[in-house]
């Protein structure tokens, strides 16, 4: 079971006394999240996703998240709308975690995207970037580049036992982002972590983006990067030129990127394959005991990471 | 995640090209199964469990489980009906595994049952074991008393370490068990596992029952015991002799039990405690790297054990 937190047949009813949602068909908990506990709730009315907010979650992070959703969602943005209960409040308590219902969101995650596929990424990345305007929570991103250095001290030492070199890759990498991080491109909320798990099609159509659980305020071009690293490579980590092509002409399509984004494209890139780096290896070399996930190879980003470092900034010119 | 098994959009895609289910909707995969791998899978015409057998099935074993759903769905017993492909097949393969569809039972556990669902619970049972009658496979109980030892010598030596007493308790056990184990008694095909969890509830009434691979062919009343196991402790293991009470009415409001099954109950239930204390120590004892899953507290059964054993078989007078 990947279920954190059970939930008893009692305390859902008294749960949803609360909400208008109507007669309650069936309650599943659903694999995946390894953040949280979510369950797939089937009513009389519709279906919704009742998401526990488990320790990793701050649960002072949790208005940011709920309503950048509705904030979202009442913006015509295809994402999971917050159901507020009679009160109002879309946020309450579960099981002795804060608990949200959400409405659930139809589509499946594409596991080999096309360039198409990218393309509708990159759009709708640009879309939420512009629809998230007026957002009045701010939420720092606590894995920019001043996070990471925690995350390289727990992890150097023993980064040579999952891959050799490691070591020298992360912290070398940590220095050339300190260093070369820009300053002053635009900024805004991001969603940070538009992997392809998040992102579901229908009919071959993008039809929603789900898990704004890592989601801040930062520089827009940084969720570009983030993206490239999620959709431009293959199953064996090779870059994809037109998938990268296709999700750029894709936002630009909506946003077109100023020269100073397009110019730190690079270092965005290798940051976000280092980000990423980092909290996989984390996570792998500190599985905890009776652990229900199995972490993600953090390989995948080490790849990344020396493709983008090998390689000129003209891998992002648009063909 | 608790899914064993990944499955990709397009092996998806290729399997249901062969059956006639709609357009897909959504395709989530389900906590809980410590044995298997469910995918909830909602398309526009209705909704199904899309089960991948792991290896703690045994493939031969299939054809009786998903023959035995089809045998009782269409008697009109509320359990899932396997859905046959165009070739008329229940049964098929994905990502390299055997694979099923199964329709969708709506309804939710019962955390706290009261004697009333109990009672629903008997009515159920029996309603099973007539149903099935007629069934043409047959598949012998592999955790009846013959698949006990195996059990017992792989977890003697380290069961004190779980409870103090817990080798000799399980030792004498197997040995009662293997003295006065009944003989002669009906039989018939038995659930062998209904536990709250697989029986469903939905406005108070009973809605159906799921997860059949350990359905076997067995003593009636051994189904009963594990029955009484299930659904007649509460959660600090104390015995409601009212839950048991109904239970039994329950059942014999439809199949009245031969005085031998009677004098054999308190046996049973004996042996159905010792079942599932042996196989959940050995779970508890083994649990391999990487689990997804956190096994069953042993003592649990080490408790309902101790009270049969001291009880005398009044427990199951009918008040």
């Amino acid at each position: 079971m990947a279920v954190y937190t059970e939930v008893t047949d009692e305390a859902l009813a008294s749960f949803l006394a609360n909400y208008d949602l109507g007669k309650v068909l069936s309650f599943k908990g659903i694999a995946g999240g390894v953040e949280n506990t979510n369950y797939l709730l089937r009513t009389d009315k519709d279906t919704y996703i009742l998401t526990l907010y488990e320790k990793r979650v701050a649960e002072a992070d949790l208005p940011f998240f709920i309503g950048l959703m509705d904030h979202l969602a009442h913006r015509g943005f295809a994402c999971p709308q917050p159901i507020r209960n009679r009160n109002g409040n879309a946020l309450g308590h579960l099981e002795g975690r804060p608990a949200a219902i959400i409405s659930f969101l139809e589509g499946m995650e594409i596991s080999h995207p096309t360039p198409d596929h990218c393309f509708m990424a990159g759009v709708t990345m640009a879309n939420m970037h512009q629809k998230a305007q007026g957002f009045s929570i701010e939420r720092p991103n606590a894995l920019d580049p001043s996070g990471w250095p925690d995350l390289v001290e727990s992890s150097r030492a023993r980064a040579d036992t999952v891959e050799p070199g490691m070591e020298e890759l992360i912290t070398s990498e940590l220095v050339f982002a300190q260093q070369n991080w820009p300053a002053q491109i635009p900024h805004g909320v991001i969603h940070a972590d538009m992997f392809k798990d998040n992102v579901f099609f229908l009919d071959g159509q993008l039809s929603g983006v789900i898990d704004f659980y890592f989601a801040c305020n930062d520089y827009l071009a940084y969720d570009i990067a983030v993206g490239i690293n999620a959709w431009c490579f293959d199953d064996d980590y090779r870059f994809d030129q037109r998938a990268c092509s296709q999700l750029l002409k894709g936002y630009q399509s909506i946003r077109p990127l100023e020269a100073a984004e397009l110019a730190a494209l690079l270092v965005l890139a290798r940051g976000a394959a280092l980000r990423f780096l980092l909290t996989r290896l984390n996570d792998w070399l500190n599985v905890p005991e009776g652990a229900f996930v199995v972490p993600h190879d953090p390989k995948a980003f080490s790849a990344r990471l020396k493709f983008f470092r090998q390689s000129g900034s003209t891998v992002f010119d648009i063909a």
